[in-house]
């Protein structure tokens, strides 16, 4: 193995409304996978990992970052295993605000990155027969606006959540800013995953020439949001290396990031990318 | 019909060594689909449609734009049936430079727009077997440094050719001038079209919620560079709305532009956009 691989973990859990057993579930699943597969350097969680997703769920479920009891309990199980962690996101509780916010612990137990998402979810899909989705999560929530790169191993890695992952524009800042490879957990509802889950996923990767990672909790048809699942790995040719099904599933892969120079240099647009073009004729103001 | 939708035609037309040949056998296309169906409003001719493509090709079948045969072929006939035509692309000569250029024209017959190709194909795909695709359009073109936003109807349309479509900062420009479609002729190889030909027009189409379509000349296993051909038309929900096989075929489409607005309504992005994260965050050189 050397400098240039990572071996990861994606855990697509289910999501219930007890949150120390969500938690719980979520460190014996990691501590299973490190037992199994000793090289494991990195472990990634869904979005809303430790309790149920929806506005009105949220404020109830807020813990403080980083001395609530969900991020105590990741501090503890990454120092334990010495690994990574990407804690998928919570709710995040600070001077009266909530944001909707993943933490990312090194091997030592520290809290190396915070990202508050962005983006926040606001979607009024109507579908033909009346059905469809709508949801504002910024009924509740604040919006981050710093973006997040860690350093896991060699790599510099992109942190983003869910409907972040929908805005090109975050992705191309972290591709310029070196990054290999961009992580969002996310959950989709059904309505847009069949549509756009893989497509944006695959857009990104090939944009960016870079691996992209989404971890997705469990669908569950009888929750309040029903998540898309389909957690997934593609690498920078825009393959889907691994996809999950619906259901709870971890997936364990190990990412050669040579793949990333030799898509580099086999389609350089990077280089040829139009900064000059770009600046001139982007409008100053929206029309 | 109401102002809000166009009838438009891709022609995936096969392009041999014959420039005469290869121009009337476009505009014996586009005469006849007019016949055919009176209300159409635009044609769209592939990416290098009179002349072989390729670098030994370019200076041997230059013409003067818009004074050359063909462009002058163009312009009689766009005027003679009233019709728009996004004339593909030829090789431009211009004070000693050459550029793969897209002119466009008006039902009076009149130059509305000439695109120069911005971004130069590159590519040096090396396949395990020892195949791929080397290829740089640079050793003999030079670089166009415009964007071209044409008014078609009552829409605003932005023009790029092939490799063009690669950048997804060019589309999002053109979203952000307040284009409701995307125009690429197009000639990608057969080495990266089963790859990233569908995916990359899907992912303009849903990055910038407006319909994106591509026109290839028929693929011709025998000549130097084989076409991808796949001509498309992806909707704003980056459904492929219609899609051509390998050979020479035409498709006539009806376009209901009231898409975009309920795609931007039910997905509304574009005020969701982050500009002030981004402008901040964007590394002031490229690391």
């Amino acid at each position: 193995m050397t400098n240039n691989t990572l071996t990861l973990a994606l855990l697509q859990l289910p999501v219930g409304g007890d949150v120390a057993l969500n938690v719980r579930r979520a460190a014996e699943g990691i501590e299973r996978l490190k037992a199994e597969n000793p090289t494991l350097q990195l472990a990634i969680l869904p979005e809303s990992f430790n309790a149920p997703y929806g506005v009105e769920h949220f404020a109830k479920y807020a813990e403080s970052v980083p001395d609530g009891a969900t991020c105590q309990a990741l501090s503890r199980l990454a120092q334990k295993l010495a690994i990574y962690i990407i804690g998928g996101s919570i709710v995040e509780r600070e001077a009266g605000r909530l944001y909707n916010t993943c933490t990312v612990w090194a091997p030592d137990g520290s809290l190396i990155g915070r990202h508050r998402k962005i983006h926040l979810f606001t979607m009024n899909i109507v579908a033909a027969h009346g059905g469809g989705v709508q949801f504002d999560e910024g009924a509740a929530l604040t919006a981050g606006s710093e973006l997040t790169v860690v350093k896991i191993g060699q790599q510099k890695v992109g942190i983003g959540i869910c409907h972040d992952k929908r805005f090109e524009e975050l992705a191309r800042i972290y591709r310029n800013m070196g990054c290999s490879m961009l992580v969002y957990p996310s959950a989709f509802c059904i309505c847009q995953g069949p549509m756009h889950w893989e497509l944006l996923q695959r857009a990104r990767a090939t944009d960016n020439q870079l691996f992209v990672v989404t971890c997705s909790p469990a669908r569950d048809n009888m929750s309040g949001y029903v998540a898309y699942g389909h957690s997934m790995i593609v690498d920078p040719w825009a393959r889907v290396q691994r996809e999950a099904g619906e259901g709870c599933e971890f997936i364990v892969e190990r990412i050669d990031f040579d793949m990333v120079e030799q898509v580099r240099r086999q389609i350089p647009i990077y280089q040829q990318r139009r900064t000059d073009v770009y600046a001139k004729a982007e409008p100053k103001a929206d029309p």
